[in-house]
């Protein structure tokens, strides 16, 4: 039974908009941020290689404002490993406050034919440690 | 039956991403821009009287890569009106690519007591014109 | 005697910030906006060939406050054509006013020794069309 | 002789751009990070108060690429302080890279008038410990 992996983002202040509050795009991107550090640190991310990571959909539930000044604690856990695509589970934390819950299909992509690879052995064994279960 | 609010995006150099396509971040962008200005022009997103629009969900497809330069067309339309929230369905164009599908579960805010307001008569009838039925 | 290059850009609701204008970053990103398509246009802006460009200096002056919803006249010319740099003049407008007057320096850059190329004749017969005189 | 102000930054994958690198827009947004967190913290940024700080000039200068991943060191230094008007001086750090400098004017603007506010000798004693001389 593994763990999440967690990273952290400090907001910046262009990242408000006019409501006052965190822009909804910036929760995008902080669940990116996740993935693509997780992606990197598994070997699936890797344009010197030939591939990168793509998403082919994204659920995302906005539970709480974000605010700036603030730090948001990104964790990233695998949902499923299938042939060709994964499922990661994503929650947004600023201090004690979930401010989202994310869930996402992603594919590595080989970067010359833009199609999906299958997934290697090597790379389902990188992704295991942050398999925590449940879909 | 309804017709769906269409409107129109520019993209930028900085909506690329070092995999040489535009960010996955961006499809975010652009479904907010479409939905902020049918909100602005149905008079849901008022900061001068108080209240703006909010997101409660968002599903969002990617179909195809978008590519700089380029322009992006945004369709939006109201799929369902309730009590206290309403949802919008997008549709996101390169040229004649459908590059993405959205579905968004949305909330008029107070923004002095950061609550949901009940959807009046006057919003049903602002946002009707653009509702084309189906979930 | 040449003629600025022309451009717009929509803005988009996340490009506001806290303070309800639109955030000073998009000012950047506006002036890359215009550069990079005028780039592209004269042959600069090529990595298909191994050549990108690349801002060394950036000098912008605020004029005004720009405000969502609205669009960006983007008019962007050369000042100057040097060996290994050229420079760029930029003024965006709001409706009838000026918000902002950009100064750039910019290199053409070989993109696997991450070094400036001397400008091309070629390249120099593209840019001039632009070129409005003065610095 | 003060000392800079010091924050730092996590880049987001999405702060990169089809050339591979980190956007020449995201340096504005490291240099803002870095002003806005200054200024919040010296009571000049304060909405609640009814004033904020705006930029009236920016100069930049681009010496090095920044990559992902990895972190932006951000010192922020008072360089000059008016009667409606003060200076910062800025520099960026990717580890041990000097990746860009930067010069700024800043104002207080008081945001019912829309107008510059005269600094206050609170706010000039606020700003004096990130005072280290020199324009």
């Amino acid at each position: 039974m593994g763990e999440p992996y967690v990273t952290t983002q400090r907001l910046r202040f262009c990242d408000t908009d006019a409501i006052g509050h965190v822009n909804n795009a910036v929760y995008s991107v902080m669940c990116e941020a996740g993935r693509a550090e997780l992606s990197l640190r598994c070997g699936l991310l890797a344009p010197e290689q030939g591939h990168t990571v793509v998403i082919a959909r994204l659920e995302l539930d906005f539970l709480r404002e974000m605010t700036w000044p603030g730090e948001i604690r990104i964790e990233t856990e695998v949902a499923r490993i299938g042939n060709k695509s994964f499922n990661l589970r994503q929650r947004l934390w600023q201090a004690a406050t979930l401010v989202a819950r994310a869930h996402s299909v992603l594919a590595v992509l080989d970067q010359r034919t833009r199609r999906a690879l299958p997934l290697t052995d090597a790379w389902r064994a990188a992704l295991a440690p942050y398999a925590t279960g449940g879909e």
